[in-house]
């Protein structure tokens, strides 16, 4: 039995109480690993735990706890987890200090490992030996993303080969999401579309050796869009805001450039198909969809764990081993502050941290004081 | 060469233009047969041509003919048919009195056929003998609705067994579409959840035999759905709304039965997969979707000819027969009002049918003076 200290999320009461507290950790049996957690992102998908659209503006902030009402339709909409404590935090690395009988958890004592415990805000986690990955000579804070991100990027990839796709649009693309499938869609020869909405973050791809990079923010931004579109054959798109006209407007773009291919009018539109994924909620905003662009669209939700489950062990095997080699290339993550445990449950940490700015991603080290 | 009426629809200078006029049908070649049309229904998808989103309240009526405003953004997304001539009307049925040289042309000589010009609203129209289907002893009344609504209800039931579905959601359910797919679900054993807007449709579908009879009208609409969809195992279905939440509303209804049977919370909701497809568009708003159901959702647009090319030639005629055999039983058709092609183009009967409301089909008769 381990004594240490976990971020703790408990919606109860119209109120959101998330508090560092003390905790057991039981010892690691069969292929179980005990891991000592040494760094962990803020991810916007620990976010729906963490904070959700609780009021943090006007939230109740004390050492190592904030308490923050819950506005409705979302306190209601999240019955399930009324009255629960629940750990937050999907990914991070750290060092293996104790493991269950078997063979392979006892292989990885002492080393250093990136893990997905889903309670990763916290100085121990018990985590699965085959779900960790062994870092060799890569620092904690180096392989604390060594999960989500990079294995989001490389699923979207294997989602446009599954489906026979040569060409992908990115919405949200200067993200350490974006910045990494950039870098992919280069080493694969896949042409990328990536929307971004500031001339900076056209500048910061444009330096990683994106060839179309679209601002939403001009004016001319359809135009642009459609060129691109045309110029890469890419009626297919993952898009991390979710709310808004984002994925409209990459169906518009997509029909206009189809359509102006087309001899023959017809009522229907083209028969292009097109396809968008939702993977993100940055925008908790109704998702808007016009009748612009006949019947001939997909819309779809996408999501890693189901995604890992449907694609099968040699691929996510295949996909691993990839993050590893590249992990401090490819795979790279930056981050703008670390925080420990209790500086994370401050007010300005919190209130910058949930704005998901794009390249203002935070680093937790549960170790420090 | 015959010489007969048609009606065309021209959209040019911000004004759609529909009009009866005298024109020259070619005589039929190879395996084309010529109709002299007797009977053409006036479906939601002919409106796309005939009205759209035409300001027919203020419109200009004159003898056979109306010209009307046609508001932005709809004039522009047009542009593709600005100054064109278009014929209008999907499917109807008349009698063959030329044919081309082909033999099976030949053979349908005098028959009786339903058939999907393009041009129906038409005395006469050039068809492509394969596609036709000889009507027998059947009228032409009878067997004007013998294409669009019967191979539609057909397909939803085919799509969902390609896609391994057992039971299926379908809105605006008291359709004359609506009242097939009731048929066909009673004698292929399908669970079917219809959802109404009225007490006499939930009345008229009971009447029918339907077992699960939703009114989105009541209070308790949302709960009579969820219990129908625990009931039925539908997380799969059909909208021809498009615009507005019915779509959204099914899919939290999925949702909130899936979560319903989760012993553990998890953020990203249910991993039940949930499917809904758009067929029309009798709502021209947009389409909202909101954050409520995690991201095991799949929205598309489902058109009928995509899907007959898909399905294959043996599907096809497997479901055509089935029509044919069940033109005035599962498949049958009423309408409202009778119309000539001049009538149908009066103020009083255009507001009328393009209003869409459930019961209150047209059937124009191209013969009738």
């Amino acid at each position: 039995m381990t004594i240490g200290k976990q971020i703790f999320s408990t919606l109860a009461d119209g109120k959101l109480t998330v508090e560092v507290a003390k905790t057991e950790f039981a010892d690691p049996s069969g292929n179980q690993v005990l891991v000592k957690m040494e760094a962990a992102p803020i991810n916007p998908s620990d976010l729906a735990i963490l904070t959700g659209a609780a009021d943090l503006e006007h939230a109740e902030y004390s050492p190592g706890k904030f308490i923050a009402s819950m506005p409705e339709p979302f306190y209601s909409a999240q019955k399930a987890r009324h009255g629960q404590r629940l750990p937050v935090g999907n990914e991070g690395a750290g060092t293996v200090i104790a493991a269950g009988e078997h063979e392979y958890a006892q292989s990885l004592i002492g080393q250093r490992v990136a893990c997905v415990p889903g309670n990763a805000y916290s100085q121990y986690c018990i985590a699965d030996a085959a779900m960790c990955l062994p870092l060799g000579d890569i620092s904690s804070e180096e392989g604390a993303s060594a999960f989500v991100n990079p294995m989001t990027a490389l699923g979207f990839v294997e989602t446009a080969r599954m489906e026979g796709q040569g060409a992908i649009i990115h919405t949200a693309a200067a993200s350490n999401l974006g910045q990494m499938l950039v870098k992919i869609c280069q080493e694969d020869n896949i042409p990328l579309v990536n929307i971004v909405r500031k001339d900076a973050h056209v500048d910061l791809l444009s330096g990683l050796g994106a060839t179309h990079v679209v601002n939403s923010s001009d004016d001319d931004f359809i135009d642009q869009l459609c060129s691109a579109i045309d110029a890469t054959g890419a009626y297919f798109g993952f898009d991390p805001i979710g709310g808004g006209q984002m994925v409209d407007n990459c169906f518009k773009a997509m029909e206009k450039v189809a359509a102006g291919k087309m001899t023959e009018y017809s009522r229907y539109g083209s028969d292009q198909a097109k396809k968008m994924y939702i993977y993100g909620r940055l925008d908790f905003g109704p998702t808007l969809l016009t009748p612009a662009y006949g019947f001939g669209w997909t819309l779809s939700g996408w999501l890693l764990t189901p995604f890992l489950q449907q694609a099968g062990m040699e691929t996510v095997l295949r996909m691993r081993q990839r993050v590893l080699d590249g992990l401090t290339s490819t795979f790279a993550s930056s981050y703008k502050r670390k925080v420990t445990l209790e500086e994370m449950l401050t007010r300005e940490a919190v209130l910058d941290y949930r704005a998901m700015k794009t390249g203002e991603k935070y680093l937790v080290t549960p170790q420090a004081v």
